[in-house]
């Protein structure tokens, strides 16, 4: 277990002053199962009149919570609903055991919130493989209950964390037809972290009012733009879920709304940003622009075989601008390309074009912009219309002791 | 550049004795060019009656000596031929100037050595995307012929190591209708090994006699099964390349002999091995055998999946029998799987079946066997027929050290 670690230096200032949004309540308490001294499972509960959307990973190993809520998320459209994280153990490949004390813990979640079972949603993150001891969970369900406060938002996103070195919490608001409507959402993770269909766990919640079908397809059109287009180490989750919840308690339509996609999409990708920024080991932040490939899907593969190299993710650790790399990633990541008409770009610096160095790059200008915090990449391929951006953090010691010297 | 590497600690005692083989003569040199005091080219001359096979990276950045092998490499089938490779610089990504310089090698070594230009095979490794400064090789090219011996096989692996902290050598012998056929071979690499083709620079010599077609077909097949089933580092060279020389010398036909095919397959897999072994900061050989998959092209994606995985190799560098991450891995494959079917074994100890942890695993067993040097990680899918072999390394401080504090 990574105890003690420092947090990440791209971490931001502090959590941001997350308001309440209406229909949506939070409680958190500490099972002492694997971390000691903190919170480590949450409850949000949802009012009358909520939808709820998900994605999930795609891992053909993925946790019996995930199943359990794929199986769920496209029942009941409107209602009640509970989300019920836990963190510590994923209980991921724990057979039919796994899947007793997801149904355990759901019907005493159930039972204590008087929500139906089928709109009950839970995960779990942490270990996988070893059992879950879900009494040490359902002892504390009547408690939570008792304790919900629509401000419990900022402890809910701290009772999640595994190797997290910062809580992770974004907001927007956005006004339409005159009223104002709000977001906010928590998320975690910082290792295991290539998603196959959402990040480890992110929760959303909003008052807007909008229809499951709506808001299903919202949510997966936005979640290939930014959890899915980012990386830390390029393995995918056993757990990772999205889910969105709409309470609908500010009375405001938005199911055809550009203001509120865009403000969702900002949610998404603030969330999808801090993951990256708590990359375990991570010191550099790295954005990568891919345009004029053949396609916008392979412009995401070239950026992701950019963003995954070791070399590369290495370099950038070094501050090392060392560019025939971005090369060797761009030529093994099988998308066309097309050596004399590839450029590339270190922010403004152009760094290679016309199948070979720049003749105005000058070595010394790509180092001093390699020391920088956030970077930015730019690969044009000169092909098509394509287009993508990724995000992913550099490759340090800091990774290999997290991941080397505990069991996390 | 990654000076003073201290020697793997999985390398093999000493270079093995590699006698020559009738018809192969070496020679290198020292050009100053990146590397001072140590030779850093070498040529290979092969006597008439010689056939060549050869497999390169796919690549689409591939560097220009590739381009030019892959053109010659189904031309003229028997005849004299050169082999020359300088190390440093890989004359990838310089664009008109590193054809340029290929041309200019290609004809100083036909010159010197009164080769035909189709028959003469070169190939750079080193830094991407920096010029050749081709004169420094080509001022050799006299020196180099007048120098050729066929006892240099062991300088010329030396002369071509770049972060390589050992050469590779292997050789094996085959008694067919009573005579012997001897083949050695040579291999350098040790980072950006993901070959997607062949590794970064194999030579194999033998003195057997077989025509191009069939030495062509039965290498890329072999290939298949040894250097496109390792991994260091999941990145793939712009300029892997292997060719192997077929002189005749032995007198004996071994187009249809299976002695000879599992000879060259013992050779090949060899100096697979010992790049493994050689994988930057390595201190941990994993033999990774997958069987009862959907088919072998899958197994051998889950194994590749498990070896490329950084959770994998930095849990193997903890010596932490952390087999969850295996799980997870098989996950994320994207090749079929069956939770309740798998079955997890590090080396005989049955860790997990039927969907959870194995009843009889014990964590100190795990962990006991985590300390090996070479570790063998068997999964088994409960699915189909297929299988696949595939080997890597542990994933060190060594690596990000090499990789983030050096431009190599």
């Amino acid at each position: 277990m990574a105890k003690d670690l420092p947090v990440s230096p791209l971490a931001p200032e502090r959590f941001p002053d997350l308001p309440p949004v209406r229909g949506v309540r939070f409680a958190t308490a500490a099972t002492g199962s694997r971390y000691q001294g903190r919170d480590d499972v949450m409850l949000a509960v949802l009012a009358e009149g909520t939808t709820v959307a998900g994605t999930f990973t795609r891992s053909s190993t993925r946790a019996a919570a995930v199943l359990d809520c794929e199986a769920k998320i496209n029942g009941p459209s409107v209602g009640e609903a509970a989300i019920l994280v836990n963190a510590g153990n994923s209980n991921a490949f724990t057979g039919r055991n796994g899947e007793e004390a997801v149904a355990s813990i759901v019907d005493a979640c159930a039972e204590a919130t008087g929500i139906r079972r089928d709109r009950v949603f839970t995960a779990s993150t942490g270990v996988i493989g070893e059992p879950l001891d879900h009494k040490k969970i359902t002892s504390h369900l009547a408690d939570l209950n008792a304790s919900l406060s629509e401000d419990g938002i900022e402890a809910a996103a701290n009772a999640i964390r595994t190797t997290d070195t910062f809580a992770k919490g974004a907001v927007r608001t956005v006004e339409i037809e005159g009223k104002t409507v709000t977001l906010t959402g928590i998320a975690k993770g910082s290792g295991m972290i290539a998603p196959d269909m959402a990040t480890m766990l992110v929760y959303i919640f909003t008052d807007a009012r909008i229809a499951r079908p709506d808001l299903q397809s919202l949510v997966s059109s936005l979640t290939n733009r930014t959890f899915n287009c980012i990386t830390v180490d390029s393995d995918t989750s056993t757990s990772d879920t999205l889910l969105v919840a709409a309470t609908g308690a500010s009375g405001v339509n938005v199911g055809d709304s550009l203001g509120f996609a865009s403000a969702l999409q900002d949610v998404m990708l603030d969330l999808a940003h801090q993951v990256v920024r708590d990359g375990e080991g991570a010191t550099k932040f790295v954005e990568i622009h891919v345009t004029s490939a053949h396609s916008d899907a392979e412009a995401r593969q070239i950026g992701l075989a950019i963003a995954n190299s070791p070399l590369v993710k290495t370099a950038i650790a070094g501050e090392d601008p060392n560019w025939g790399r971005i090369v060797m990633a761009i030529g093994k990541s099988g998308a066309h390309a097309n050596r004399d008409r590839l450029t590339i770009r270190f922010g403004n610096i152009v760094v290679a074009e016309n199948g070979w160095v720049a003749p105005t790059y000058r070595e010394e200008d790509g180092a001093a912009y390699m020391k920088a915090q956030d970077l930015h990449i730019a690969v044009d391929l000169g092909l098509g219309g394509g287009h993508a951006t990724v995000w992913t953090c550099d490759l340090t010691h800091g990774y290999i002791t997290i991941n080397a010297d505990y069991r996390s």
